[in-house]
Order: structure tokens, then sequence, then C-alpha cells
């Protein structure tokens, strides 16, 4: 049976039922790791699942964050330097990409607090995730305000991807399913994925 | 074997082997269907990968389109009614949800063209997707310009929505998996999900 909704019922829902009902609402969500490096040298990692496509020419990726969030960290680190890393959370970490997101002060590298391995590498200044099969590192190009929540649009250009060789089809798809990558559901939700079919460019 | 590719090789990518691949990049994808009217009362429908969460209270969702694409009379529409409705691409519908994606005439209605049923209700401008499971309407709060690609982000704050009675848990989480809901990957994968576990709210 359906359920109606309307927005007053939505209003009269308790404060952390509406926040995981409505964040079920979008559908899947992609699931990253986002690693950064502050300016005395201290690696950060948090998980986001606000990770987007932005446009492939030129190759950009978005993410969106909030101030006063557990990823704090990570968007001050971004300001810095310009530098982060994305990694896909793969379904063998998704225990500790989930741990991640605990509020852990500002000292502490959540890569050592959850057991993961920072990885240096192309001259980056910010750690890759060794874990991760789909390492992207991104330079920051724009931060767009989302004036009417206080949020940000974290906007970077990719300039560097590491892949698994045998994840990458003829026609440039890049099979992330082979490279376990998952998805999420509301903000609790870890899943993995079957294809069902890729579908050819539609015509009318 | 783990491949590298530096922004060079990317650059050096042929045209839609770059698309396909730099799409394959941000993880899975939402895939939702958009319904708008026009000022005819032409329905349009138009599938989007880029349907994001972007806040709970205000309860706010966001979409990224480009004023050039197929999906440009949903840009439209929304402009000028500021009426649209998010629609869950279900497993049992998405051959109907890729077809939409084909540059139809603005005349034409892609729920005719695709053979799937608007259903006007809630007294709400745009038509809901009858045959998808979760159906939301959405009134425009603002359209943000990406000025590095001139792409748009058009946020809409959540009026309506319908969901089946059973998928929705004692915590306000909505359980899409049990409405059907299925994810993308790059711009032609159709994936199906299979729950491993939600997990608690992490603390350090």
């Amino acid at each position: 049976m359906m359920m109606h909704y309307s927005q007053q019922k939505i209003f009269e829902m308790e404060y952390y039922q509406r926040t995981a009902f409505i964040n079920s609402l979008s559908g899947f969500k992609s699931l990253n790791l986002v690693g950064t490096t502050n300016s005395k040298g201290i690696s950060n990692l948090a998980i986001f699942n606000s990770v987007m496509h932005i446009g492939a020419h030129p190759p950009l990726m978005g993410l969106v964050t909030r101030p006063d969030s557990v990823e704090r960290h990570t968007l001050a680190n971004i300001r810095e330097s310009s530098s982060y890393t994305i990694n896909h959370v793969c379904k063998d970490i998704f225990v500790q990409a989930h741990q991640t997101s605990a509020r852990y002060d500002k000292e502490i590298s959540e890569f050592d607090a959850v057991g993961l391995t920072p990885k240096f590498k192309s001259n980056f200044y910010a750690p890759f995730v060794q874990e991760s099969k789909v390492q992207i590192a991104l330079r920051l190009q724009e931060i767009i305000l989302i004036r009417i929540n206080q949020t940000y649009l974290v906007i970077g250009e990719i300039v560097e991807v590491y892949f698994p060789q045998d994840a990458l089809l003829n026609d440039g798809v890049l099979d992330i399913e082979l490279c376990n990558t998952i998805c999420g559901s509301s903000l609790n939700g870890y899943h993995e994925t079957h294809l069902i079919e890729r579908l050819k460019y539609a015509k009318p």
C-alpha cells in the first residue's frame, strides 16, 4: 500500500527519523573516502556519500559538505592545500570507512584510528587509500556556497587516477563492480551491486 | 595490476571513451525520472543520474543539469512552473527510463514515447511516474550556476512523498532496496543492490 507524507507530516517527524527518511529519498549514493593533509602534515580521512560527476571535459568531480560536520577537517584541509584524493569504498573496507565518520580530534589521523593505509604517490600532497581499488587525485577549482542551507559544493579537477587494469572496458567504462565498489542508502546502509544490463545510447 | 592515468593521459583519450571513463569515477549513481509539465500542458520525463541529498532540515534535494543536453526541456519546465517530481527508477522500468534519454521533440511527451504512466495527484502541477515506487514532489528553491563548465545545480524543497508503507523502517530509513530502486554506473550501467549491513552511528 502506498503511503503519502505531505510536507506538514515531514515537519512533524522526530528529528533523527526525519534525517534518516529524507536521506533515503535521493536513491543510492556513491561512497568515497576523501584523503587530505593539513599544514602540520597530519592526514585526515572522511567518508562522503555526496561525491558526484560534474563533467568530463574538463574532468570534474563535486562533493557536498557542511561547515559544521565531522568532515569539517576535510574542508579546512582542502581550502589550505587545494589537494585531496577521492577513493572508492570497496566491499572489504566498508566498516573502516564508516568508522571515519566518528568525531576524532583533528590531531588524530583517521587512517591510524580506523586501520587504513595512507599511500603517498605521484608527488601529490594528499594521501590515497592503499586498500581502495579506485584512487583519484583532485586539485580544487571552486567552492560554491549553497545559500539555502549553508552547505558547500566543492569542485575539483581530476589530475591522477589509479585503477585495476582489467576493470577498464573497451568503450572507456571502468567496471566499478569488478573493483568491489559498493554503494550506500540513507546514512547507514551499505550495499553491493549486481549488474542487470548495460544499455546502448538511446535514440527516438 | 594497478594502472595509472595522469591528466595528460586522460586528455589524450578519445572523446566518448573519456566521457564513459570520467563518468565511472564518482562511484554508483542514483537513478531517477524527473517529471515536469510545460505551459502548453505537455508533460516531459527525463532520466537523471545526478539527483542528490542536499539537506534534511529543511528537506532539500539537488540535481545537476546542463543547458544543452537532452534534459533541457526539464530545466525549462522547472524554470517556468517551479514544480517537478523525482521518481526512483525501479527494476521493472529501467529500459523505459533509459529510453527517456533519447532526443525527443519537445512536443512529444516521453511518457507516451516510452510507455510510462503520468499520474497527477495532490493537486500538483507536475506528473508523478505511476510505475515508480518512490515518488517525490518538489518546489524549486534555487538554480546555481556552476561556472567552470556552465552546468546548473537545481535545488528544490520536498513537498510531497509517496512510498510503500512496508518500506518505512522504525528508525525513519526508507528501505529503497525493498522498493526495487536500482542504481547506475557510468552512463549505461544498471545495477540492482544487495544489502550487506546497516551500521550504527560511529563513535571514536
